[in-house]
């Protein structure tokens, strides 16, 4: 069993800091679940156009408002706290937020820490296991 | 993409109700993403004894406060907001709850959502596809 706290993982190498988010990542492949999890606040007023060819991710809003754009219809969705978000086609979209807003993000297959965004904004396959 | 909202999704087929517990399915076998993801509300006072044989589950404390105990070592942890517990080994446990809890609850493999617990606390492995 593994039991881990947000708190506590805010302030270790679990937390990703990027421009207009940070992700704190609670389970990553290594953790042999199948899926990584992730709680990832993003910040009021970012806008953040991403497209993960390669990982399928839902994402649960917590807290905080914003929308997300389906950029292949160019519908737009209201975020809010229990509105959840499932990436199901690998959809390219663009997340905005009008608060912070904190999100439970679970992808598949796991992510194992080291990635970046790409200049897609996608997330690369990356095979090695990161350290605890 | 798929976007569900807890407050419509409570009041559908989504919801299961059980004896301490509801659980409201947000993404199911059906909808492809490799996992399956559920609010699931513990209220006050409960004590269940579960063991899922078949799945691997974390679960991550939006509200509340409770513990789960880990039966295998007899360990107890506190659980709170910002707690995951993740059950790598299919480890048998007991959870508890001092109030209600709110958790975000992902299971590998997905349920399909007419599963229930068997006599022994674990959800057997269906493969039928649930209609929406």
């Amino acid at each position: 069993m593994i039991v881990r706290d947000l708190d506590h993982a805010r302030n270790s190498s679990r937390r990703v800091d990027s421009d207009g988010w940070n992700s704190v990542r609670l389970l990553l492949k290594n953790d042999g679940m199948g899926f990584s999890f992730h709680i990832t606040t993003i910040y009021a007023g970012a806008e953040l156009p991403m497209h993960y060819r390669n990982h399928l991710e839902s994402v649960y809003c917590v807290a905080g408002t914003g929308s997300i754009e389906d950029r292949a219809s160019g519908t737009v969705h209201a975020i809010g706290p229990g509105v959840l978000y499932a990436l199901d086609k690998n959809d390219p979209h663009v997340l905005r937020a009008d608060t912070d807003m904190t999100m439970a993000c679970v992808f598949n297959p796991p992510l194992n820490g080291k990635e970046v965004h790409d200049v897609s904004g996608a997330y690369p396959l990356i095979a090695e296991a990161v350290s605890q």
